[in-house]
């Protein structure tokens, strides 16, 4: 197969080192500068401490000082930081990824560029090359219904890649393929960039819903499942409002991906929590004060400015979104009519 | 608005008596003949023995050696019963059902006719009624997130009716439309009637992966996920293959009930049975022995029937159907790989 660079050593960016060395990649893993531990933990012999579970045998660790080594004759490179640090480790690795014949991209986002314009983050990466007069090789990106534990333990996943270029899609759908770890190829980058960063914002919705048995004395079941149904169609009008094909919403990266995201994780347990009865506010405090970073929630916020900059039709349209906004703003409405307005069908 | 009486006061029929008295119907509730323990509860002014709701204050209750009052003078008849009694109850009340504007049909399922031909149900009283030279109103499929108990209890739901005249499915869903009971219209009879005992099949997939955690030791979030999606896809396309749009699985009818569906349940239930190690058969007989009725086991028998008879260019493609029937026929194979192999993605 060749030569592949994980950047990153997070959950997702070591998880991934378990399929592609089964599948036959050389593969090198650099943590960045807040990665040390991680890579500590791993050298020790011992699990990951993102994942419980022990790196994949034969992968080589790099650390953030000895990036260019790790790039060096890479065949792929992987981007699998934060969304925040996406445009620092671009900058860093640039000349790598140059040489690289693909960059695949598991980081999931929303990414400000410094007018305020929020890009997806394959656009911000492209727009960083150029602004650099660096060319760079297709983008893949990665996404889909996958927790990066049961990734880096073999179980049965399924996950889906997104090049503009569907023969490059299939080409690595093909080459990273394990019996366990199956891979869709589809060209459309776009629809796959919305869902991920969008399903982290409704899962906080679907916590909610949950957490209204504790909150009201009573299930909710009807409403978690409008509300998972409605999630379904604004990322479909959302993604096909930024060119994105209707139906990729429909799939792994939209119903598969909010499914496995509603079933555990941070997200979900924020909105539990705000479900509860918690003020949203109050509850992010008790998250950060675990150290339980929430995705969703700045992923709300530049959605709906996504949403006024480049698809300002559908604001209105997109009424879970406001709704996720609302009561995370603290509203002082009951959460369970601000869900169950935003959700249920409108008068016919 | 006028009379509606409902035929059948098991849980869904009874449960609609909330929404559509507070819509501002006459509502009359007919029980068939096993229904007599359920409507003493009711009389007695105990909570609903299937939903442990009250019944909707003023709703008028019928025995069932009292059809022709019930049906008399009424606008709306509306078929709650279990599947299988059906034809029988439309043969009952084809002449009260003649005279009223339309007939609402929460009952599910897939229905034979004598020479073992499978008909969804709207077909099915077509039929019926044809043989017996009786002309019927328009048929309004229901279906969606609903949860019998919560709609009983006036928590929010959001459902969807389904007739292939729009105009009719529009009416009568602003016609029976409260504050926390609202309804989506669509002209995709077929979609809605699809995907209802379909969602009972999958439930099942669903929850076998559920069980995995405890027959395997390991969550299997991934492969629920992907089973999900698998579900979907395949609803969409059985319904696509009779005359459905593509999209109604992805809204309401699909994702939201399978949703719901796969939060509890009897289907869901027998799932994990089979997940945590027990052989399908034997788990069947346990739950029959519970008085559980696992609605899912006799579609998924029907569903592939109804395939080989009127899609058989689905027959290998739908292999999460394939799969869920693979396993309730007690194979030897171990489920997380029959269950893997038929949601995984293909070789691109």
């Amino acid at each position: 197969m060749g030569i592949i660079t994980i950047l990153g050593a997070g959950a997702m960016g070591s998880g991934l080192c378990t399929p592609v060395s089964k599948a036959g990649w050389v593969v090198r893993l650099w943590g960045t500068w807040l990665d040390d531990h991680l890579l500590d933990a791993c050298e020790a012999g011992k699990p990951h401490p993102r994942t419980q579970i022990p790196l994949a045998k034969g992968v080589k660790l790099f650390r953030s000082n000895d990036l260019q080594n790790a790039l060096e004759g890479a065949d792929v490179v992987v981007m699998s930081v934060a969304s925040v640090g996406v445009p620092k480790v671009t900058e860093m690795a640039l000349e790598g990824i140059s040489k690289a014949k693909a960059l695949w991209l598991t980081s999931k986002g929303f990414c400000p560029d410094e007018k305020g314009k929020i890009q997806l983050l394959p656009e911000a990466i492209r727009t960083l090359a150029k602004q650099k007069g660096i060319q760079i090789p297709p983008i893949v990106a990665i996404a889909g219904p996958v927790k990066a534990n049961e990734c880096a333990d073999g179980k049965p996943t399924a996950t889906i890649f997104g090049c503009k270029d569907i023969e490059v899609s299939r080409k690595y759908a093909g080459e990273a393929r394990t019996e366990v770890y199956c891979i869709e190829a589809t060209d459309d980058e776009i629809g796959v960039e919305i869902c991920a960063p969008m399903k982290n914002v409704y899962a906080i919705a679907l916590g909610i819903a949950d957490g209204l048995e504790k909150g009201t004395g009573f299930p909710h079941h009807n409403l978690k499942a409008a509300t998972f149904s409605r999630a379904i169609k604004e990322m479909s009008l959302l993604g096909q409002a930024l060119g994105a094909r209707m139906e990729t919403a429909f799939g792994l990266p939209g119903v598969g991906d909010l499914e496995v995201t509603g079933l555990s994780g941070r997200n979900k347990v924020y909105g539990v929590r705000i479900g509860r009865g918690e003020n949203a506010k109050d509850a992010l405090k008790e998250m950060d004060r675990l150290e339980q970073t929430v995705e969703g929630v700045p992923a709300a916020g530049l959605a709906a400015k996504l949403v006024e900059q480049s698809a300002p039709q559908l604001k209105e349209e997109l009424t879970l979104l406001k709704a996720v906004n609302e009561i995370l703003a603290g509203t002082t409405r009951p959460v369970v009519n601000v869900l169950s307005e935003a959700v249920l069908p409108k008068k016919p």
